[in-house]
Order: structure tokens, then C-alpha cells, then sequence
């Protein structure tokens, strides 16, 4: 039942582009026998019914599918992470609870490694490990909706990572959102201090680059941000999923510019969560960093207190929710990903090289896609075109977005659209380029130019 | 900064003991200016302040203490686990998300092991890996006080473990407890009854074996509960943190009489949490397992769909809650934990024998105590002698809990008071033996002999 990302030879290769032409698509009658057969609601499908979907397809139409519908990494951990974490295992450390505001030797290297790379000034008790980023969402948004009184709405730039909502929900918290590509730069600003105006949103959160748009905040954007978010007692929770990867600036050299951008860099209202997911390739453990604020760490709140008996933001954070809801994250992981940031800021593992595979796939995509007729939606960053990153947008004339993803599935194609990510830009999809491999191009490039062929 | 439990050389210790008996107890000025330094409140100190008091004493003393206050596993991990997750490592499984709802392998072996050790008849689809048994409570109470409308409430058996509460406060549900000392049998169902009749109580948790008491429901009991909490629409959530640890039974043989008594063997409005911190030595990967009811797993309750957006109890509990805080638990952790739930079941590892040298420990640690003129607080399991485990509770006449708790911090020995864990016996200390090892015990003796001829 596991991925198996690597093992599409390319004889078996050969012989399924062969054979293809005559199987996709698909016929309609397959696709609404399987669709009867599952229940599933083709207007409102999640990325894990698309994905069994194409499964179904898949095995009914006996041909491989062309998997973009999951964002999710597909890069080899690197060699000095599996090391790390079987000495640890070695020294009997499964045996022993972490710390649960994390191991000092993983809080010294996150402090070593922001500085190195977003150019942070934090001491290690500013950095917590978490279960996976996603847990330090967590945290954050449950504080960020509790610790003002009446302040009880997060506000997200969209298309926003769909788990980020579901979170709030989770936490009895209210949601707002602004479309990140209608607001750039000082419109951007506008638009936050428009929402903000009723005085109920306690939050504010993005993703940059963004997914699935990649569209990268700058440094004035996140300057104005911050002075808005102290300004109003807002806590700014920046997402730093997909570090580094704005492949049009070169990051990879440590203590030099140019810097990852943060709003770290700015005010004191905020966390910044750093994943390992997809910079470090390494998503099974679960553990990922938030960073907080040094003056917003210190800083007690009379509602904290009320609402989960700790006053001061950073003991809510550690001893408040991380405590409560995990109590601290792998112990043996800790010392992989320990591993990792410390050779980073060396400069003896780059990171953001070994990353760039992604970007190169999206760029190939990118071209193929673009050959055959469609259109990239988000096709700008601000004034500058977007990066090939992990998510590509794509639309094609004459259809929106779900009839869009239902005919490529009949291609052999598992996309999903841009609605179902909380963009306003109902007529496009989005395509994750992370299980494309080189072996995969010219089926792509097959499935593409035939679907080209019946939609003119 | 590690716990290095298994350091202690026995000529240091030997040396030890001869120096000893001019340094303890360490004199009240030194007591009173550590507090003054660390301006903890000597009435009110969490286990982590103790934790921190311990080592400031030891210093300042230059001797070491006996420690007793850390309710935590200090057994070495199995090799069977090691080599587990090592070759998950290898596989490359690091670089993969684990499928929020666990691995398919674990959740089989999961629903076998239940079978076999309290014979329970769950599908692999009833078990959910989580972030330790921890996560679980946290997400059950989630959904407990959620699922019926104006039923916000956790009643707890006390004394409990603090977490638990903390859990609820942060979840924003109000709790209540019961003392479990004071009400068994039928006693016990009586006072539930009384408890939840104003229709506010949404869970029942409590933990068997309990901590620190060492109480454990009997099937009658759990009968009971289960009855009353089906009737009332009331979730029953059981922590078996200290899995089969009540030694006065074997436990150890698979799929035979007895069996370790569970509430899911009866009713249908239940989570049972398996915890492998103790029980398997693993605590530090913050991998424990979820069983849900059969019959609850497939319910649909209208305010689940409303508080996460999934009406079925089962998509409430992994869509919703651990999707949302963690989205899983470590894939590498998982084989681990896999291997030992399946050796275990096919009788090739006996996990009952290995934590059995716990009670090994208690049983020595409690008669050097009582030796010396302390009472055990909780003595009696209903009508039996309660059985040597993890915890003992003890008092000595003439002290309260928290005087008796710094008194003996004097002497180089930490422990907590029964009044910080919930308990209504104020008098009493909770006395954790895991880090007490065969080199302690003599130490400990002449300690507590020191003691009671000061206190004569």
C-alpha cells in the first residue's frame, strides 16, 4: 500500500505508450459506471477520493496514471538524515521522551540555521519542533484565536493549504480569506486593513510560495504585514512549507545574501513554521520547527491564562498546546533533522540544490502543458513571472475547472482544481510536478497532445 | 541534557553512601534560598519545578538524589523495535508521508493484539495510530464534548493524570471529577449516575491501572459504565496507559484466560487508548493506538458535522481531529511499534514479563518505606491489597503532602503530592519507581532510616 515512486522502468514504459493510443480516454460510460460504483460527488471531490479514483481508472482501463493530483514530496531522504536517526535509535532513545518543547541539540541547530538562511536572530527556547509544521498551524491558530478577547477569526491569503481551515474549524475559530493574486504590494496591505476593520480577526495566515499559486510575498509586503498585525494585536503565522524553493533567486549559500524572506525579520507578532517536509525530504517523521517571536515569547496574556492556564505566549505554546496535544514529537527524528540543519548551515548539505529537482520537473511540465493548448492561470508574481516550483496552474479554453480535471482523468491524468484550494479562479487546476518523473514526460506529452487533438 | 538512568557505577555509590550521612538533610536555609532564587511557591509546584528543585538541591548538596517524582518509562526499548524502525529508515520511509489513518500493517496488527491480550473484536479499520495514546484522549474528548449538543463536560475518576484535564480546558470543555478511591463497585456506577444526571456529561475518562493509585475497574465496573454511558449518549474513554501492568494476574499469555479487563468489551459509545510508553518501552517516537468502538465508528452524529465537517465518528476522528493536529504519526515508528504488537501476539515477545521489573522495583521500594513508618495511602483495590506497579502513594503521620514533600526533598528524595494530581488524600506523596534501580535501594534505605530518626 505504499508509494513506489521509483520503480516505473522504462521498458514497461515503452510498451504502455505503445499500447495507450488505443485505451485513453476512457469512455464516458466507465467513468460513470466507477462514479455509481464509489458515490463519490464528482463537483466536490477531495484529493483523496481523486486519488482512489485514479486508481479505479487506472485498473479498469489497465494503463498507469500520470499522478498529479497529491502535493505531496517524492525526493530520497538524504543519507546523513537515515544515519542520525539510527544512531539515535542506537543509543536507546525510543526508549526515552523527548523533551516536549524539543531536544536542545535541535533547538541550538534551528537557531543556527534561520539565522544562516532567513537571517533570524533567535535563541534556541524560540524554536519548538513540532509534529510535522502542521501541528505548529495548530498551536498557533488555536493561540491567535484565544489570546484577545473577542479577536476569534483567522484571515487567509488564498488559495490557502485546505488543512490550514479545517484547523480553525477544528478549534472553534471563525475564517476569512483575501485572494492573494487580486492583492499585490500595497493593495494587498488595503485589502488585510479592509478585513481587519471590525476589529474580530486575532490571526493572519500565509502560505509563501503559496500553494498552489506560487506567488512569493516580499519584503515590503511582509514589512506592511507585520507593522499592520503589532499594530492590531494580530498574530502573523507565516508558513514556510516549501522553504526556499523560489527557484528565480539563488538561496543556497548560508549567512549570504540573498535571504529567504520572513516577516520574522519584522515587529514581534509572529511564528514562523519551518517544515522539513519537502526542503529536507522528510516528511514520515512528523517534525517540523516553529519559530517565535523573542519579544512576543516573553509576553503574557491575561486570556492566555484564562484559556489554557498559561500567561506567558511561549509557555502557552509549549506547555499549554504542544503539551496537550502530542506532549513533543519523535525523539529519534529530532536528531535527523538535527543533522540536517547543521550540515546546511555548514554549507556541507545544500538543500536548496538537492530541491531544485523539483522546479526542473516543473519547468518541463510547465512546457509540455503549455504546447498542447493550455494556459497557466496564475502565470505572475506581482510584476515578475512565477518560479517553477512544486505546483503548476493550468487551464484550457472552453472548460472549467471540474470538467476540466474529470476529462484528463479520462487521459490518464489525476489533477485537482483550483476551487477545491480555496482560489477564486474556478476555471483552473492545479498540478503537482512532484511524482513526474523523467519516464513520465513523454507519456504526458502523449496523453496531452491527444486530449489536444479531440478538444480543437 | 539526556536521562542517563543506567549510569550510576556502584563504587560512585559506595563512596557515596560514606559521605552521605554528613550532608542530609540539607539545612532549611539552603531550601528556603533556593526557592527565593527560583521563586517557585513551594505550595504549589508543578512536577517539572520539582524536577528542576531536585537538581538545584543535588548541587548545592553534591550528592544525588533518589528520584521519584517523573512518572516515566525507564526500561530500554526492545531490540525487536530497534531493528524495526532501522530498516523502515532504510527503506526510505523517512521521505514518505504515513497515511494519516496509520499503516495498513500496524492497524492489522493492532486489531490482532487486542484480540489476543483483552479480547477485543475490532477490524484493522477500528485502529488508529496516533502521536501516543495522548493525541487519542486529546481527540477523543474533542469529539466527546462535541457530538450531542449542551453535553460539554469530562468526568474524570480521580486522581488522574493532570494531562487529561488540561487537554479539556484546552479543547474549552468544562470537566468534573469523581474520586475513584471513595466509590467502587457499585458504589462507583451510583455516583456517575448522580454525576451526569444533569445531562451536561459528553465523556467518562479515566485510566486502569490508575495513576498514581494503582486502583483497576473490574469487569463488573466497566460493565457498568459502559451500560450507563451507552444509555446516557456519553463517549467512555479509557486510557490503558499502563497496559496489563496490574502483576497480581498473568496477563502474559495471548488469546487464553485472563484477559486485561477493557469497557470495550461491552456497550458501544467507546475509545480504548493503548499507550506504548510503558508497556513496549517506546514512549520517545509518540506512537500509541486508538481502538474505536465498531459500532461508534460508523455513527453519524449532526453537531460532528458541524464542529469538523464530518458526520461519521470515524471521518471525525481521523479526517477531522488527527488530521488536523498532526496528520499521523511517525511512518518509521509505526513498523516498530508493528513488530512488537505481532511478536507479541504470536507469543514470541512477552511484553507483560519485561515491565513486570517495575513491580519488582515497587514492591522493594515499598517495604523499604513502610519499613521506616510510612502508610500506604491507597492500600486496597476494593476488598483486595492493591498490586505493585508504577506508582506507590505514601504519607507519614504527622506531615501533610506538601511538608512531607519538602521534608524529603531535604533528603536528596523528590516526589510529588497526591493533592497536584487530583487526589483528595491532601496527606499523601505519589512516589514514582522507575528510576529507583538496584544500586538506589540502599541509598534509599538509609535515607528514610535518617529520616524517621529525625521525625521520631
Amino acid at each position: 500500500m505504499l508509494y513506489n515512486p521509483f520503480s516505473k522502468g522504462s521498458t514497461k514504459l515503452r510498451l504502455e505508450v505503445q499500447y495507450l493510443m488505443n485505451k485513453i480516454p476512457v469512455s464516458k460510460e466507465i467513468l460513470d459506471t466507477i462514479f455509481e460504483e464509489t458515490g463519490y460527488n464528482p463537483n466536490n471531490l477531495s484529493i483523496r477520493e481523486t486519488n482512489r479514483l485514479a486508481t479505479l481508472i487506472s485498473k479498469r482501463g489497465e494503463f498507469d496514471f500520470v499522478r498529479m493530483e497529491m502535493g505531496i514530496p517524492n525526493l530520497p531522504t538524504p543519507d546523513i538524515a537515515k544515519k542520525a536517526e539510527k544512531e539515535a535509535i542506537d543509543r536507546g532513545l525510543q526508549g526515552i521522551y523527548p523533551p516536549f518543547d524539543g531536544i536542545p541539540e535541535l533547538k541550538l541547530a534551528g537557531s543556527k540555521f534561520v539565522k544562516a538562511f532567513l537571517n533570524m536572530n533567535v535563541e534556541p527556547e524560540h524554536v519548538i519542533p513540532t509534529c510535522g509544521s502542521l501541528q505548529g498551524g495548530y498551536i498557533s491558530q488555536a493561540l491567535a484565536g484565544n489570546m484577545h478577547k473577542g479577536k476569534d477569526t483567522i484571515l487567509y491569503l488564498d488559495p490557502t493549504f485546505p488543512v490550514t481551515r479545517y484547523q480553525a474549524k477544528f478549534l472553534g475559530l471563525k475564517s476569512e480569506g483575501i485572494e492573494l493574486y487580486d492583492n499585490r504590494g500595497k493593495k494587498l496591505l488595503e485589502a488585510i486593513e479592509q478585513k481587519i476593520s471590525k476589529g474580530n480577526v486575532g490571526g493572519l495566515l500565509w502560505s509563501s510560495p503559496n500553494n498552489p499559486s506560487w506567488s512569493c510575498l516580499n519584503e515590503n509586503e511582509l514589512k506592511g504585514i507585520a507593522e499592520i498585525c503589532d499594530k492590531n494585536d494580530i498574530l502573523a503565522i507565516e508558513d514556510l512549507a516549501y522553504l526556499g524553493m523560489d527557484f528565480r533567486k539563488d538561496y543556497s549559500e548560508p549567512n549570504a545574501e540573498p535571504y529567504i524572506p520572513t516577516v520574522g525579520k519584522f515587529g514581534k507578532n509572529w511564528v514562523t513554521l519551518i517544515s522539513a517536509s519537502k526542503a529536507f525530504s522528510f516528511p514520515g517523521p512528523r517534525c517540523g520547527l516553529a519559530i517565535i517571536s523573542p519579544r512576543l515569547n516573553k509576553q503574557e496574556f491575561t486570556q492566555l491564562e484564562e484559556f489554557c492556564g498559561r500567561k506567558r505566549f511561549g509557555h502557552a505554546f509549549s506547555l499549554g498546546g504542544l503539551y496537550v496535544t502530542t506532549s513533543g514529537t519523535s525523539h529519534t527524528a529530532q536528531f535527523a533533522l538535527t543533522e540536517m540543519l547543521n550540515k546546511s548551515t555548514k554549507g556541507e548539505y545544500n538543500f536548496i540544490e538537492v530541491t531544485k529537482a523539483y522546479g526542473e520537473r516543473a519547468r518541463k511540465v510547465r512546457e509540455i502543458f503549455l504546447n498542447y493548448g493550455f494556459k497557466q492561470v496564475y502565470e505572475k508574481d506581482m510584476d515578475e513571472t512565477v518560479g517553477d516550483g512544486f505546483y503548476l496552474t493550468m487551464s484550457y479554453p472552453g472548460y472549467d475547472g471540474t470538467n476540466l480535471m474529470l476529462e484528463l482523468m479520462k487521459y490518464g491524468i489525476s489533477t485537482i482544481t483550483l476551487k477545491s484550494t480555496g482560489s477564486n479562479r474556478h476555471e483552473g487546476l492545479r498540478v503537482c510536478i512532484s511524482f513526474v518523473n523523467e519516464n513520465d514526460m513523454p507519456v504526458l506529452n502523449d496523453r496531452l497532445k491527444k486530449f489536444m487533438e479531440n478538444n480543437k
